[in-house]
């Protein structure tokens, strides 16, 4: 399965709506999972997906306001019934270890769920088998780090090419992880019969206000989701409370390269989110699409460069 | 606000399903809300049925299994925003405490909540304004209990014979709260101009197996809610998982001299919820239905006697 999108569980800030559920957001990449911020609902949100807690490889708190880690009561609860057998590391922030605990056992159950803590003290990196997970501090008032899941960049062999310079078999295996090989007609370097191919990167940027970190993050993001709790009408409303506009949402998606834009997390006081997507579009080029529960984004194919 | 309905949040054992949430009930009497085992997306089933956390005057939790408390970090959250001014006890298993505080202080928020813990040890009756509530011992193999609102028993004045023994004004209040008065024609006793009125009662027997305290806490009860997580051929699983079939509850409904009964917490195994209701009705002749999410059932009118 090479499927990587983008499934919205939830999509309010704060407390659940009648339309949205609690914040909460899924990676599907290829065969795994990564949950990022549970608020409350999250399992029931990830069955009306179609998602299993097996799926689950990488659980990301942001932070400890409950809309972003409630649900990951259940979620602990719902891994452990499902006896799933591999080791689900928890990453979140080491300040809120206490409330990591607290939901870790919130309840009483038959307790077989293999969570491994990783709290998170300055920034981190976790590397996996086909990609990294990058932590990074925002500014939240409470600590709160924002993520960034980057899959190496690499190459697309060029079967012509290949053929032309005699490499075959086993020697392109070499090739791919030596970066160069002898054939037939001496050494052939890889960049000769390969094209070089941009890694996707999705990057989640939730409660913050703007910041440098915000940036980062999002830098060259094949896919940005971004907080926009808040309209630029009340832009002061939300650098106090530490949040975004969807303006600001617009300008770190243009500004760091993005190439697409999801917007989630609005307060509760907006009935509507088209202007969300019309504020940002104002400031970024690319697609932008607000959120609603259940809606899947792919993830855009892979730059060549 | 007269109305005494129970709305049903939640009606799933263990996991909620596409079709069912979590488990959760509330009883609305007259202008309290009562919140019995809040699964978790409590917060979002309330609001789904139109009920606000200002109207939880108690929360009763039986016990500790997430499907019956996860709920309580988002509702006490919930209280919290809203400011809820005055204080909600919390009924639930003393030896539960640990799980109470976790999910009291689960997650990081601006704390207003003025929760007031009762931990339960063998039972309790706790008197409100026009009615008790009493907790019983389960036999669920966890610490459990089940809770009984009771309506204190009164008196229906009869309009006509007031006035043919010549008791009016404020010798009406004094002759109910003093049983008797002094009238025109000599001593006038109560029952001489009114009509004994039963109080109403309502039964939550959750997780449990079959136990004494089941039948108690049934006992001439104008509603009863009661568990039937399984069907009567699973009877043997039912008992040693500590849960009740539906044919269990229409014994308890029947010899407990119920008024009806609304069945619920029902296993993700059963696709359909019809046989409940049949197999309790071979056992039960009022009123029976299997609960499902949202639905309201009025508790039925007093009895005279």
């Amino acid at each position: 399965m090479s499927i990587r999108e983008l499934v919205v569980l939830g999509t309010s800030s704060q407390v659940p709506t009648r339309y949205r559920a609690h914040n909460g957001l899924w990676l599907t990449w290829d065969g795994d999972g990564l949950l990022v911020d549970p608020g409350e609902g999250t399992q029931r949100q990830m069955l009306l997906a179609g998602l299993r807690a097996s799926s689950i490889r990488h659980i990301c708190v942001t932070h400890f306001h409950g809309d972003h880690c409630l649900g990951l009561a259940g979620v602990t609860q719902r891994i452990s019934l499902d006896r799933v057998p591999h080791e689900v590391p928890v990453h979140f922030p080491a300040s809120g270890q206490v409330y990591f605990e607290r939901l870790r056992h919130a309840s009483i159950f038959d307790d077989h769920a293999r969570l491994s803590p990783r709290p998170i003290r300055e920034s981190g990196t976790f590397v996996g088998p086909s990609y990294t997970l990058e932590a990074r501090r925002l500014d939240h008032g409470v600590d709160a780090f924002g993520y960034r899941v980057v899959e190496p960049d690499g190459w697309t062999m060029v079967p012509e090419r290949l053929a032309a310079r005699g490499v075959r078999g086993p020697a392109v295996g070499r090739l791919l992880r030596e970066g160069a090989v002898v054939a037939d007609g001496g050494e052939v370097r890889i960049e000769e019969v390969a094209i070089h191919r941009k890694g996707q990167v999705v990057a989640f940027v939730m409660d913050t206000r703007l910041c440098d970190a915000a940036f980062e993050l999002a830098a060259g993001a094949d896919l940005l989701v971004c907080e926009s709790t808040y309209l630029a009408t009340e832009a002061v409303e939300a650098r106090d409370h530490g949040h975004l506009t969807a303006d600001q949402a617009g300008r770190i998606a243009s500004e760091a390269g993005a190439r697409s834009l999801v917007l989630t997390h609005f307060s509760q006081r907006y009935p509507l989110d088209a202007p969300f997507e019309h504020e940002a579009r104002r400031r970024f080029d690319g697609p932008v699409v607000a959120a609603r529960d259940l809606m899947r984004v792919p993830v855009p194919p892979r730059r060549t460069a």
